[in-house]
Order: C-alpha cells, then structure tokens, then sequence
C-alpha cells in the first residue's frame, strides 16, 4: 500500500473524522498546518458573531452586560474549557493576553511561596514572552531569575525557590514536558509551580488536576480556535484561591464590583483573578468556537494528534533525500507535542514556497519548519500531501 | 416656546445632527443615555466584523497577520484615536483593558520619577479599579499610595510625590478636573501625571500635547462606541517614550518580536506599551467605530454636550417638582464632563422605572441617577423626554 492509499484507509478509520465539517477550510484548497498559531473558522462563530454584535450590543446594548451574560463571560467560559485541561470547575477564568496572565500566575505563586524563597526557575527556551514577564515578576517581587534548561529544572529546583514557570510544549520543538514529574518535583522542593499551556491545551490531556498542578495559562487561538488574539485562560487550583493576591486587583475581580468601594476586597474563587471589563466580542466568539468540543474526549484527539504526526514523519522519511531536513521533535510519544518541526537549510524560503503551494505551516527563526496537526481538522491526507510538497520544493531547490 | 418647540429648534439648529444616522438606534424607541457606560452600535460595525471573520479569520487564516494588517493594529488604531485626545501621532497604543494600562502607565511613570520620591497621589474618588491598580503599583514600586480629594490634589503634590493618577471627568458626578493647571502643578512639584480620559476621550477636547501630559489612559467603549470591553488606549508623551519601563514587557513590545530572542530589548515608540497578542475582533470592531469621527471636530462634540446638559437641566427644573432630586453635576461648563447625575431617593427603583419607559441611563450607588450625554447621537429631543419621564416616574411615586 502507498502512503496516498494508506491516508485513506487511516481516514477512512479517523472517530473524529466528522469534526472537520465543523470548520471553515474547503474553500479553498489549502493544507492548514499552523493551527497551533491560529485554529481555523469554526462554522458557528460567524453567525454567533453576527448576533452578538446586531443584537446584543447593537438592541439590547448596555442591557446585555446581564441579560446576554456579558459580566460572567469569563468563568462561564473557564467552565467550558475546564474539562479540557482535566480541570473541575470554578477553577479557570477567561480574560486578558497570555503574557498578562502569566504576570498574574507568576506573581501570584511567588507571593505564596515562603517569603525566605528568593528565586524564580524559568524554562529558559521557554517562548521569549514567558521569560520577558518572569523576568519582570521577578524584578517586581525582589526575585531573582533562574533561566535554566528544561533538562535540568529537576536539579535546578531547591530551597531559594519560590515558583518556576514551565512551558508543557515547547513552541519551537514540539517537546513535551513532563507535567507530572515536573509538578511533583517542585512539590518535593516545596516550590509552586505554573505551566504555560499554549500549546497543550486541546491537544492532548493535560490532567491539572489530577497532577495537582498550581497554576497554569493557556492559549486559546490555538489548538481551541477561538480567533486572533482570543483571551487568555488561567487556572488557579481551588485550594490555593484564597490565598491567590493578584497584582493586577482590577474591579472585575472585586467581592462587590458594583458596590464602587474605594476598598479592594478580592472576590472569592477564579474569579479572583479576573481584572477589568472582559474584551466580550473576541470572548463570545472563543465561546461559539468552544462548541465543536461537544462530545470530543481529549484522549481520541491525542491519539489522532500521534497517530498524525507519526505518519507525516512516515511521509517526510519516505519523500525526502536522506539529510536534507532532521526533525528535531522527540520520537517517543511521551516526550511529544502536536506539532512535528524540522530544520531546515533556507528554512524561511522554503517555507514560503510551501505556503505559495497550498501548504501552510510556519517558519521559527532561524531554521526551523513547523507543522502544527489540530486533529478535529486535519486529516492523513493532509499529512501526506505536506509532506509530498515538501519534498517537491526540496527537490526543485 | 415650550421645551419640545425647543428641543425641536435646537435639533434643527444641531450641526451634528447627521450624525445619528451613522448608529444603529432608530430600531427601537429608545432614549439611550448610557453612551458613557457602552456606546451604541455605529453601522458601519456589523458588515465589517463579518469580513473579518469570515475573510480574515476563516480564509486568510494566519496570513492576515501581515495581509490584513493585524499586526500594526494596536499601534494604527492608536493613532486614529489621537487627535481626538489632542496628540500627534506615535504616542497612544491600543490594547488591554483600561485597568491593565493604568497599571502599566502608573508603574512607568514610577520608575521615571526621581528615586527619593516615595509618593504615589490618587484622587480618592476616583472609579473604583484606579485606586485597586493604583495601590497595586505603590506596592510593587515601594512607593507609599497618598488617596486625596481632588480638591487637595495641589496641596498633596511634593517633593515627595513620584506620580500622581487623576480622573478627568469624575465617573459618578460629571465633575471636570482641571487637566492644564493639575498638569502644571505636577510638572512644577517634579512628579509625573497621568490621567484616566475614560469619561472625556471622545466627549470634549483633552488637549495631551498642548497640555505636556506624561501619560494618559483611556476606554473606547464609551464615548468611542468600540463595543464592549473594547480595548483601551495609552498614551505616552514621545519624548518619554524612551525612558518608559514596563512592567508587563510581553513579546509583542520587544523590538524585533519574530527574532525570538530570550533577551528582552524594549521597541522604540508607543508600542513600547503593547504587551501579547492584540483581540483583534474586539481591537477591528473599534477601527470600524471610529469611522464615524471623519470630519467630526472634537470642538463641536464640545459644544453639543453642553448645549445638551444645560438643557437636560433646564427640563429637569421645569418638569419636577422642587427638591425631588439635586444635581451633583457642577453647573459652570469649565467644572462639567458630558453628563448629567441626580441624587434621587430610590435612585434605583426610579432607574428602573425609567428603564422601563424607554429611558436609559444608569444607576450608581447609593443614591445616583447618571444620564450621559453623547454628542453624536443624542437629540435634544431626546434630552426632553428624559426629563419629562422622569418627572412623570417621580410624580407617580
């Protein structure tokens, strides 16, 4: 059987299969392979879109803030995207950028930590933006910042540490971290530990709970295909709640919001760690965009997600001249992400010629092609087809 | 010439008039005086947040970052919002909420300020979140919070003081601080200012430039009709740019962001102030808004508001009986923001019983009826029947 025949029998197969309708792709004739950058269209976000903005703001306007739910938008969507990352409820709020949160995150862990911990670990091939805000949580709190290799965040957690921030995946590789052992090792140091979930959440089973994570940030234009620049979610677990003091105390995230107190008296729960008047047209469309989960266990999207990524790397061997590209995204599945990066010479041209042929993943600086797989729409066709074209434009380079 | 000859006259005398046309309002018999809390829907809105979803989002997918401009956004859609606040272009950035933008404009003006000057002054009666993020920022710079009066705001500023925060226009009373000479009496204390525009960017002329602001923070779902929870704009002075530090430092500020380096390095300009990833549905609902501003001079919104709550006034004294309600809005037009507030017994019954009738205002706590004025929607007419229902639901109590 050739791979185009073995894409079909895997498709034919894919539970999920029936999901990739529920998306806006067959327009045009385009392999999408950067969702993990942007998720595509959900079918029913543009209608939703068009209500909230015709009737709920434009008829019911300053009513909608309680009558169209605006003021408890960013729990309520917490709530829904609560299951994906093994979260009860109660536990995640919408609202704000990622690098916004993970000030809130940082600070706030640090602030929980014993006061004699002077030291922040940081992932340091985290994604620029976590180590910029950890370096400035650190500078705000008389931190001192600890950048270290994710290899070595075992040896480098200790007594001086008061939290680490950890990215789950690695954007540029597509590793996979060690959640579990990672939570439990800051845990046996006496450390908090928070993790960037940007490119976990919707992917594969994050299990916050379960792994007694602290705190955690999340991306959800991504692999939840909220939208550009959709908010940000952060999950503080229920026990560290009360003792959560968020160092941006906006008046969302007040007891009595309306109650216009010159006295901030933090309210009880996530919501705590809300700040001022939630973005509501880029928060209602990440909730229409949610609905595609309905029913989707986040276990048959991660054995899509690995059974996507082995194939394309089954094509990528198959297609390509021996050495011109070397993945640098770990084989084993329990090291692995939902994404398959490859070096590259001209990398960014190459890349380039992709996307001129139908074929979008995205170029990380200064050699790397990534291929991000988002399984509810993408298919073993898709792979393959990348992988065909890829080895199209390497030939003819 | 009875009050509705009146209205009537003054509507056809109304060099705005046009305006109206350009909002989604005639659909339902409304009188909406709420602007200052979410501004109506401008038309143009509806057509041009399909397009970006279905286009940008759903088939240009990732490309649009670069194709449909949404990088550049914060920083275009800053400078469309300028000369309505009086600066020149490069110095306002769009982007978070005002609550996150006060954080960031208070802190940087903080770290500008002589290292000796231990005070943070904020005007005590200012909207709730300021004071919260104002103590937030004393906190985490070391300073001491010094809450005042507005009326002693000369007296409290000293050598002492680093920055002050002050509102323009109060939220509850419509008071109009005295930007000019406030500024002046910082810059001659040696402290920093930076002012809350929430309740005047879009009602009446700021004057940034003119007036050597430090910095300045502002809403665009008010009298900028952006939508709800649309983002905010901060403005800092272009030859503080280069010294303005920020707490929130997110990749999007730095001044190569696709580099990815680890090291942080701030970008030069306004954008400086940007932090993650913009919303950008939220962020294009507010481009589309502003269209209605083309050829509108702030001068004439000036001179419509006070037309217009001089006579909201007028009618409030003729319709009601004496001593059922006092306004707290100052009556000389120097001392008044573009609202009208009544202390009322009831005031939220009687909110909700003019609700009821198809008069919008809002009711802040304890006992206040807020009637905002926005120049260009609201008719004078509108200002009429206002003030007859209410004097019809306080009869009838």
């Amino acid at each position: 059987m050739n791979l185009p025949e073995k894409a079909s029998k895997l498709d034919e197969a894919d539970a999920l299969r029936g999901k990739r309708a529920e998306f806006v792709l067959d327009e045009d004739d385009t392999v999408y392979l950067d969702g993990n950058s942007l998720g595509a269209l959900p079918a029913t976000v543009p209608t939703r879109m068009a209500d909230v903005v015709a009737r709920e703001w434009g008829r019911l306007r300053i009513r909608s803030w309680t009558e169209s739910g605006w003021w408890t938008a960013p729990e309520r969507i917490g709530d829904r995207i609560a299951p994906l990352v093994g979260a009860a409820s109660g536990q995640v709020v919408v609202g704000d950028s990622t690098s916004v949160n993970i000030f809130k995150a940082l600070v706030g862990a640090v602030r929980m930590a014993d006061a004699e911990r002077d030291e922040i670990v940081v992932d340091a091939t985290t994604f620029p933006t976590d180590g910029y805000i950890a370096e400035s949580a650190a500078r705000m709190t008389g931190r001192r910042l600890v950048p270290v290799d994710p290899g070595q965040l075992r040896t480098a957690l200790g007594p001086r540490t008061a939290a680490a921030l950890v990215n789950h995946v690695d954007y540029r590789s597509g590793r996979l971290h060690d959640l579990p052992g990672l939570t439990a090792a800051a845990h046996a140091a006496g450390a908090l530990v928070v993790w960037d979930l940007c490119h976990s959440a919707g992917a594969l089973p994050v299990g916050l709970d379960a792994h007694g994570v602290d705190l955690a940030v999340g991306c959800t234009y991504k692999y939840l295909n909220g939208g550009p620049g959709s908010p940000a979610f952060l999950y503080v677990r229920r026990d560290l709640q009360a003792g959560f003091d968020s160092p941006l105390p906006g008046w969302n995230s007040h007891r009595d919001p309306f109650g216009m107190s010159p006295r901030y008296e933090a309210a009880d729960g996530a919501l705590r760690a809300r700040v001022g008047t939630p973005d509501i047209l880029s928060m209602l469309a990440l909730e229409a965009a949610l609905e595609v989960w309905d029913g989707v266990p986040i276990e048959a999207v991660r054995d899509k997600s690995l059974a996507l990524t082995d194939f394309f790397l089954e094509c990528v061997e198959a297609y390509l001249p021996a050495g011109r590209v070397e993945s640098i995204t770990p084989v084993p599945h329990t090291d692995r992400g939902s994404q398959v990066a490859l070096r590259c010479a001209d990398a960014g041209e190459v890349m380039g010629a992709l996307i001129a042929r139908g074929v979008v993943g995205d170029f990380r600086h200064p050699d790397v092609l990534r291929f991000g797989f988002t399984p509810l729409y993408v298919s073993f066709a898709d792979a393959e087809r990348a992988a065909r074209v890829l080895a199209e434009v390497i030939s003819s380079r």
